[in-house]
C-alpha cells in the first residue's frame, strides 16, 4: 500500500511517478528502428490507460540506439501515447551524451527522463554521485534514477541513493527488485523511504516480484511486462495500490509461468517473442548481437501465453 | 617461452600479434580527444620501439567516443607510428556500429583490429559467436579476440575461443590473466593452446601477471602500462620471449608497488595519473563521468614513480 501522504488515485493528473509505468520495446532492424510497430505498441499501451509509458528503458533497447534514432523514438512515443505522459532514457556511457540525450528528450516532449549508470570501466560512488550531479542541474523535467545492476554492473548503496535524491529535479528511483518474503521487502523498502525526500516515490522492477514490491509500499512499478502486456499488470498494480494484497498476489501468481522464462531466459527476449506471437512486431526486432530466443523456446512462450489465455 | 613454431625475433616483420602491444591512453576532455597529446603518446611508443601500438583499446577509451573521433584517432595513430604497426579498437554494443568501426579502422591503414564482446543484455555464447562470424566475414585484416569479462561482463570458455579461432582472419586471443602460480599458468595456456589453430597467438593481459603469462607459453602481452611506460614492460617481455624467465619475473617484481596501485584503483585511473605526471597529457583527460583519481591517491602514484626511478 503507498505510504505517507502519496495516496494513489487511479489517472489523477501530476501523479507521473505513480502507479503502472510500462515499458515498450522499440523493435529493431539492421536498417534501423521499425516506427510503425513501435507507435502501435506506444497506442495500446495508452488505450489500455497505463500510468506513464517509459520509452527507450532496457527493454526499448537504448543504449543499442543513436541519438538521431533516440530522439525520433522519443517523439514518436509522445505523439501516440496521447494523454498518458511519457517518461524517456536517457542513459549513455559518457555525461557528454547523457546531457544531449536530455536535451532531445525534453525538446520531444518528455514528462520525465530515467537514467542508469552505464558503466564500461568500473564507476565509483563518487563518480556516479557526479553523473546524477551533472545531469540534473541542467534539466527542467523530473528525473527517474535507474538502478539495474543486472546492466550496469553499478550497486548502489541506500546512502547514495539519499545524496542523489536529494538534488534538484529527482523525482523517483527505480529499485531492482525487493526481497521475496513481505515483512523483509516492507522494511527493505521504509529503510530506502526513511533516507529520501517526501516528494520521492520509489518504483519497483523486476516484474516477478512487482506484487510483493507494491505490496510492501512501492509507489510505482516500472514494468517490462506491462510494456507487451499491459492488462495483467494493471490489475496487478490497481490492487495492490487499493490495499488489496492478496488481489495483487494472487495475480501475480496466476502468472508464475511468465515470470519462469522471464527468470530462465531474461524479459528482454521473452518479451520481444510475445510481442512478435502476438503480432505486434516483426522477426528479428532485438539488436544484434542480441538474438531472438530459439526456436524451442519460442515454443514454450506461446505455450505460455495460451495456458493463461493472454494470446489475444 | 614462445611454443612450437612462432619463435619471438625481436622485430622481425610480419609478427604483428607477438612481442609487446602497447595500449595508449586516448586523452579526452568535454570538448573532444587532445589530438596533439594522443599523437604524442603514439610517438613515443615507436621511439620506444614497441611491437606494436593498439588504439583504441579499453585504456583507450574506446566505448566512450563517437564514430567520426574513433575513425580520427585511428588515422593518427598510424601516421605517428611510423613503421609500428597499428591494432585499433572496433568494440561497440551494435553488431551494425562494429561493423562500420571495421570499415574506418581499415581505412585508416590499422594492421589488424581489436573486438570485445561489449554487453548491455548479457549476452548467450552463440550470440558472442554470431558477432564473431558476422564481423570476421567482412574483414581484410586479421582480428584479435578481446576477452575482458571485467568491463564486458562476458566470460568466454575455452571452447567458444576455440569455435572463435577457427572463424577467417582471426589471428590472436587476448585472454584477461593467467594463474599466478607458474605450474598453473603454463597448463592454463597450454589447454587454451590446443584447441585453437597453429597461426593464432595468445596474448596475455592484466600487467601485474603478464611476466608469468609469457613465461607460461603466451607470444604477446596486450599491456596498458606499456601505452605510458614503455621501456620497464620492454624489459619483461623481452627477457620472457628470449626464454629468461628469471630476468622477466625480477623486473615484474620490481614493478610490484605499480602493481598494487592498479589493482587498487583500476589501471585505466593510475596510467592517467601517471600520464599527467610525465607531462604527457593534461588534467583531466578521462571521459566524464569517469574522475581522476582523487588528490591523496594521486599522491601516491607519484611516490611510487619516484622510488622506481619512472618519473622522467
Amino acid at each position: 500500500m503507498a505510504t505517507g501522504s502519496r495516496v494513489y488515485v487511479e489517472g489523477e493528473v501530476g501523479l507521473v511517478f505513480s502507479g503502472l509505468s510500462a515499458f515498450p520495446l522499440t523493435p529493431v532492424s539492421e536498417d534501423g528502428v521499425d516506427e510503425v510497430a513501435f507507435g502501435g505498441l506506444v497506442g495500446r499501451l495508452a488505450a489500455a490507460r497505463v500510468d506513464s509509458i517509459t520509452a527507450l528503458g532496457s527493454t526499448g533497447s537504448y543504449p543499442y540506439l543513436e541519438r538521431a534514432e533516440r530522439a525520433r523514438v522519443a517523439r514518436l512515443a509522445v505523439e501516440h501515447a496521447g494523454d498518458v505522459p511519457v517518461l524517456v532514457g536517457i542513459g549513455a556511457l559518457r555525461t557528454r551524451e547523457v546531457r544531449a540525450l536530455a536535451e532531445d528528450a525534453q525538446r520531444a516532449g518528455a514528462a520525465g527522463v530515467l537514467l542508469a549508470p552505464v558503466s564500461y570501466q568500473a564507476l565509483t560512488a563518487d563518480e556516479v554521485f557526479g553523473l546524477y550531479e551533472d545531469v540534473t542541474g541542467e534539466l527542467s523535467v523530473p528525473l527517474v534514477v535507474y538502478d539495474n545492476p543486472g546492466t550496469t554492473h553499478f550497486t548502489f548503496t541506500d546512502e547514495l541513493h539519499a545524496r542523489i535524491a536529494a538534488l534538484p529535479n529527482v523525482a523517483s528511483i527505480k529499485i531492482p527488485g525487493v526481497p521475496p518474503a513481505p515483512a523483509e521487502a516492507e522494511s527493505r523498502v521504509s529503510r530506502l523511504r526513511s533516507l529520501l525526500p517526501e516528494s520521492v516515490t520509489i518504483g519497483v522492477s523486476g516484474d516477478p516480484l512487482a506484487a510483493t514490491g507494491l505490496n510492501a509500499g512501492c509507489e510505482a512499478w516500472y514494468s517490462v511486462v506491462a510494456g507487451t502486456l499491459p492488462e495483467p499488470a494493471l490489475a496487478i498494480t490497481r490492487a495492490a495500490l487499493a490495499g488489496d494484497a492478496a488481489t495483487a498476489n494472487a495475480e501475480s501468481e496466476r502468472l508464475r509461468p511468465l515470470w519462469e522464462l522471464f527468470t530462465r531466459h531474461g524479459s528482454f527476449r521473452v518479451v520481444s517473442a510475445i510481442a512478435e506471437q502476438l503480432g505486434l512486431v516483426s522477426h528479428p526486432n532485438l539488436p544484434r548481437p542480441v538474438r531472438a530466443l530459439p526456436e524451442a523456446d519460442r515454443a514454450d512462450v506461446t505455450r505460455v501465453l495460451h495456458d493463461l489465455d493472454l494470446h489475444r
